[in-house]
């Protein structure tokens, strides 16, 4: 796949683009001291680094030609009057890109009066890309996996100073074949629906935010995967990036609910017991 | 970093451009289940998948050239003798590379007379290579860091089952700033090397094989960096591939002692606590 796709809606491209070209150009430019700065608190209440406004405010200068409302990580919210609405992570992996770990992704989403209708998840590192347009036909398999037993999933980083989430982390590592921690929710939301691996969870530490996940609904479901909150939250558009969530990308419904239920249950079963 | 770098040892440099070759062709030409298929048990005494024996088989025919000993994941030990063997790993991150996750390695030490003296490891999914001669200047530079509160470490995934070593997995996540696990040993160790992350370490599983270490050492030598053994146990030529290790690779000889330690005390104390 490559980038931009040529159906993609060009508000998306545009930003998909000018995301790619400023995360090289930043890359090859500063250190990594520099690109991990932290420069301000973003918008969704997490300390803001270099490398993320850099490619933010290339993104935004280049949708100065294209009137969709915008909401991303540092910036937040900028309602321009459009009945469309770009949710977007300009850096989803900031660390790993920061540091040279290689792992790094544009990420967005395109909600129409509030419905996520289309996606794109680009690696920046290496330039591709996976998109899709909710309800037509698309390239995207997901493995069809239907049980957590045997399955390859990825995690966000276990917080052993939280016991419910560190037993509901642990529960899933007895259960499941492989684990992996990529550090970059977006493209491993995007090897889920590709069928690389069977499900990505936040296992119940409420990191995710709408712009970690906004994309991978389109992309899982059109994959025919499912997304999922582990305490039951819808999740859709809200202009709160203050909002979280601990986000399932499973490969079907069926595995989304059984991760649920595995995290739920070992979550409220350390709070109580 | 370019593929293979010019002043390479002939061997090891033909060795990585067909594994680069060999990978791309398979990757493009077979299907997930069809490289993922075990069609051997390998001379380290773990399962050979099919992408592992096919890019392994275009390493051995490029080597008929060049009269080397081989010592390799899935044929073992090839004695043509010469003072010189090549410890490699054709596939490091089989699972991943069947899977379609795009972090795979081929990887390799040149062992002249048993000293780990040149090694090269090569992103097979983009190409990218580390390369390092012992005891001679190199762009490669670790982060520095000197202990473990901080730091960002890989692990290799935990295995719940082994009290011992899930006591020591989790006290390396209870006290590291990053926890990462992209399930390829040599790729993790090269980014060790050039400073992207601090360390990566089997926390007391046994897992490793010589082919998983060889490179790591030299590379993180290379960059001011220290590999060690968590039993302390020497990692050093041995043509028995049934051998294990649990290894540690950091950014300074302190990291490393710290880590071995931290890893060490918490495996035996779970073991006779």
């Amino acid at each position: 796949m490559t980038t931009p796709p040529l159906d993609a809606h060009p508000a998306l491209a545009a930003a998909a683009s000018a995301a790619l070209e400023a995360y090289t150009v930043a890359t090859a430019e500063h250190d990594r001291a520099t690109l991990a700065a932290v420069v301000a608190d973003g918008a969704d209440g997490t300390p803001t680094m270099r490398i993320d406004v850099l490619v933010e405010q290339a993104i935004l200068a280049a949708l100065s030609r294209h009137p969709v409302n915008v909401l991303s990580e540092e910036t937040g919210w900028v309602d321009r009057g459009s009945a469309l609405t770009l949710v977007m992570d300009p850096v989803d992996g900031s660390a790993n890109a920061a540091a040279g770990v290689p792992l790094a992704a544009f990420s967005a989403a395109v909600a129409e009066d509030g419905v996520f209708t289309e996606a794109l998840t680009v690696w920046l590192d290496t330039g591709r890309s996976w998109w899709a347009r909710a309800g037509e036909p698309s390239p995207l398999r997901t493995s069809g996996r239907t049980g957590l037993a045997g399955a390859a999933v990825s995690l966000l980083r276990p917080h052993p100073a939280n016991p419910g989430a560190a037993a509901a982390w642990w529960e899933v590592a007895r259960t499941a074949a492989r684990i992996r921690i990529l550090s970059t929710s977006c493209l491993e939301g995007a090897l889920v629906a590709q069928g690389s691996t069977d499900a990505f969870a936040d296992a119940a530490t409420d990191t995710h935010r709408l712009v970690d996940l906004a994309a991978s609904v389109v992309l899982a479901e059109a994959g025919g995967g499912a997304v999922r909150d582990v305490f039951g939250r819808p999740i859709g558009l809200d202009t709160d990036l203050t909002k979280r969530w601990s986000g399932v990308v499973a490969a079907t419904p069926d595995l989304a609910d059984e991760l649920v239920t595995v995290l739920h249950d070992a979550y409220v079963a350390q709070r109580t017991g």
